[in-house]
């Protein structure tokens, strides 16, 4: 009976027309710092314009019934993926969907929440590039790949503060997820646009609280800004790119964002960058770089920057390919588009 | 970027190829007898090729939170109606759906769960039929519609008994429901492929206990079976159909099953078309007509024949169109092929 999938197609079809908010995934391993990207960017945006969803909310068993199963949270079977895909695809052309929610403080499953796309949807999560299908619903994708050594500092730190766990308790769970984070995280990295890799540099002594410093790749799978301008001035000291080979072979564009280097130099490569995204050069979003409690990273900012760049060109390329000129949610001016 | 969509349609396309369900859905108001009607036909296909979905479960708000409200569980808005669209539609493409779960003995909402579809898919509540794309999603759909003193009776019995609820409560409840059971409940009525009224027979004054009759309204949207043959005997006392119009003017068979019939009267009935249905006459599923704690009814068993014929006959048209004609979801006798 094919006329009743037609019906069923027919009948959905009158209601679409929804317009397809700009996708951005960001993967990475536990504590690898993606709810501290997403929080700086999602305040940019504004909540009118960006939605945000964490993909654990997928998760198929809560705390307690992990503890008895051959697996951790990290392992696909461990999360309803195909939901998770089909919820993505749902965001992806503009439809609502009802999430699950797990909650990391108390390790439980609780009441689903209805998630309304916008303008901006950006997804973090363990897995969120780890299928095809859930790949193909991004228009950007970030991979978050701290040294391990920092990762495991920022785990204990937050582990042991906000979800009841201890030291060694941490460091046991780190051990048991090893295999999967090596089986399931770490892969995504090959299919991620932007490598974002948190580090100490190698060879320097810099004083405790030196600002850790980021490495960038930039595969050419999206195209990404003219940093040119940028780079040619005497802020060399705080960003520079250079020509590299990913640890694959393929060429990427390497851009090193120094955490050692004065404050007000990182701020005129922000500002730079900045006027160039905006047309009449307001004012700086300061959610960008925040660490949370006061706390800023320069590195930070100009990683939320460049991201930043990305959703705008895309939400832009949207709106010239659908015709769209001006409406609510877009306004014309480049600044006001952005600022909440 | 009209290729986003394209890799996200071509991308899910890979994945498809799900056998579509046989849905069935069953609207009516609170206490119409829809969970009745639904579990004996779900016992008789048995759980390996049937599951059962709730559309109530898809209410917005606890019951705590509608205190606070204008409205009541029974308006749309008060339901997210959009989401069960979506759901529906996953289940008709044969998709597996994260289904919310409230629970009526507490009025809370929780953890919500993993629905696969299996051959058959039977959906009732309070508004399966509200919404043109809900409607397409069935292939056959039946409203409740017991007389409103049946009802309030069973809705007393059963909100006092399981819903910790008292006869006060309950009255002064429905009296609060009534004006959007007119608006939002009864409308989906005239959408109905079958309308099923259990009611006592005006002007017979039978003894207590004697079973509730059902009138059946048969609308020409759907084929029904052909069953003069079971009508010409002496089975007429139980079972008889005639020519009507229906309240709104339009022509309709209606079927009389009367309770008050011998029981032998009315299992012959069951039998005959029974053996109809089936190739080997196999044994009539006892759970048929079943009330609950060992109560029957001939008529609720007649009802729930004519709906396992409409669902067999729908898969085995199904299995037609695709080519199929023997797996291990699909035996190729008839009885097998419904019998758990």
């Amino acid at each position: 009976m094919p006329h009743k999938l037609m019906r069923v197609h027919r009948a959905a079809g009158r209601q679409s027309g929804a317009a397809r908010p700009v996708m951005l995934g960001i993967a990475g391993d536990s504590a690898a710092g993606k709810t501290t990207l997403s929080t700086g960017l999602a305040e940019a945006l504004g909540p009118d314009r960006s939605t945000s969803v964490c993909v654990d909310d997928y998760h198929r068993y809560d705390r307690e019934e992990r503890r008895h199963l051959p697996f951790t949270a990290l392992h696909p079977d461990c999360n309803y993926v195909s939901i998770m895909e089909q919820h993505l695809q749902q965001l992806a052309t503009g439809q609502p969907i009802l999430k699950p929610v797990y909650d990391h403080a108390t390790g439980l499953l609780g009441r689903p929440a209805l998630v309304e796309p916008r303008e901006f949807v950006i997804v973090e999560g363990l897995l969120p590039l780890h299928t095809k299908l859930a790949r193909a619903c991004f228009d950007i994708t970030v991979y978050l790949s701290p040294t391990e050594d920092i990762r495991r500092q920022w785990k204990i730190a937050r582990d042991t503060r906000k979800r009841g766990n201890t030291v060694d308790g941490v460091l046991a769970e780190l051990e048991r997820r090893e295999p999967e984070a090596e089986a399931f995280i770490r892969p995504q990295r090959s299919h991620a646009d932007i490598v974002v890799r948190f580090a100490p540099i190698d060879g320097r002594d810099d004083p405790p609280g030196t600002p850790l410093s980021a490495e960038l790749l930039l595969r050419p799978t999206i195209p990404h800004p003219d940093l040119g301008s940028v780079l040619s001035g005497g802020e060399r000291r705080a960003i520079h790119l250079k020509l590299a080979r990913d640890s694959d072979g393929r060429p990427v564009d390497a851009l090193h964002v120094h955490g050692y280097a004065p404050r007000e130099e990182s701020k005129m490569v922000e500002k730079a960058i900045w006027s160039q995204l905006t047309a009449d050069g307001g004012e700086l979003p300061d959610t960008l770089g925040s660490l949370g409690g006061g706390d800023r990273s320069e590195p930070l900012a100009i990683t939320q920057l460049l991201l930043l760049y990305h959703l705008l060109e895309a939400s832009l390329s949207r709106q010239r390919y659908s015709g769209f000129s001006k409406s609510k949610r877009h306004p014309a001016s480049h600044s006001e588009r952005w600022l909440p």
